[in-house]
């Protein structure tokens, strides 16, 4: 697409030293992701792969779970001038395939008695899960995991020229990298990799680690629930409520993944010598 | 609140060591926030200064310009169980303030002919925004502003224990810090600065720098833009959208902001030696 990065001019400042210069910046412009016709979300997101960005967000979000509940996936033209801006995309659902709720907050009471709370949270992805990664009995070696941060940072080839962009990764359990996607955004990048695997015919995602190049909230977490994937690896700290989805999805949480150590939060009968 | 940290198990392994010990963790818990008794967004944050959060987030989205445009903001009680999780808040506006929109995506298009794109970002920006910074004569000195990012972290005191938080912070350009908060959400972070502000009779927050432990993206400048900061510093990479939206606003937008040098990216006149 040749819209991954841009450049503009800054001033660089060192000590006492100025220099005026051109900059390569990560691209961020607004993705509005349609079901049916209907608008659905948008997301501010880096140009490319937006396919996958949008099966991937429809599949982590739980409307879609496998690749034929999806008709076709395509640009739409803008809505006065005519133009195609590359940033509107409609996807039309197979026959029988309920869309989404438009209103982010109706989802919250419709499975819960507790009004909003953590436990309304982890009732929503346990409700709408269809690939629960609990009963996955695969294993990946510690020395396999702690290689796999340098291998996303040797294929994140935007990132080093700007700086600006999230990684995230899917691996086999004996460490073969299987995509990489990088977005400004931590959750599009993570969407962009699971509709890859979704048009991949990889879903669920057994068998395979998810790793982020992040921090590891509540909603990666739920991401890597609903794509069936048995281990999120993530490269710094992982919050309160993703431990607690894991525990509650049989999901192996690795957090702080380092050179030569990690954290085992949940499950850590699947990390092995 | 006692609910900023939270303790679990986790598994740490180092090279052959292992060993299972409790780790401090970032608590991540949904707010829902209502505008007149109306369900308006479910964001994930860290519990504390969720009144600031609220009229922050209120502030940032255009829906409020001044203090006086709220009457209140409280806890409600949760919906079937009448207990009160400390998770949902709602805001009372003054009579003749306008609630905001509920669809998400509405918003796009009542501002801009061109569909979804970056300029119909930046034209929703603009058409919003009341408290413009681009007037703002204040100044800041370059070393003023390479010594935040380590005022930021001395103050960062959930970080040091959990790494999990990100931060945002305020100072008047003499370096003063003028208020931190932390949240597992970089937008919550500079919502509640901004709530803080707002509560502080200080909006539009004119003469001062906002500072961010992170990157740069446009939702960040649009929040700087819409509270009136002259300055948005920012620890790590801008992109694209920022900068156009910073040009666009007479901000000057700072990033890669390190104990020696920074990129000046839009009106460098208000960096001085």
């Amino acid at each position: 697409m040749g819209r991954v990065t841009a450049r503009r001019r800054a001033r660089h400042v060192t000590g006492d030293d100025t220099v005026t210069r051109p900059e390569t910046l990560a691209v961020e412009e607004p993705l509005e992701i349609r079901v049916n016709g209907t608008p659905i979300t948008v997301t501010m997101r880096t140009p490319g792969s937006d396919i996958e960005l949008a099966q991937g967000f429809l599949l982590t979000e739980g409307v879609i779970a496998r690749r034929d509940e999806v008709l076709t996936a395509r640009y739409c033209r803008g809505s006065v001038d005519d133009v195609n801006t590359y940033n509107v995309l409609d996807v039309t659902l197979a026959p029988g395939v309920k869309p989404p709720d438009t209103d982010v907050t109706r989802n919250f009471y419709t499975t819960s008695s507790c009004g909003v709370c953590g436990k309304a949270s982890l009732d929503a992805v346990r409700l709408s899960s269809r690939h629960c990664p609990g009963d996955d009995p695969a294993t990946v070696a510690a020395d396999t995991l702690t290689a796999m941060p340098e291998q996303l940072r040797s294929a994140q080839r935007v990132f080093a020229s700007t700086g600006g962009l999230h990684g995230a990764a899917l691996f086999a359990m004996d460490g073969t990298m299987l995509a990489v996607r990088e977005d400004v955004g931590r959750h599009n990048a993570v969407d962009k990799v699971v509709g890859w695997a979704l048009e991949s015919g990889r879903i669920p995602l057994t068998g395979s680690v998810l790793l982020v190049s992040g921090r590891a909230s509540f909603e990666l977490t739920q991401k890597a629930v609903m794509a069936g994937v048995p281990v999120l690896a993530a490269v710094s700290a992982p919050s309160s409520l993703a431990v607690d989805l894991a525990s509650q999805s049989g999901l192996t949480l690795v957090a702080f993944l380092r050179q030569h150590s990690m954290n085992v939060y949940t499950r850590p009968d699947r990390v092995v010598r």
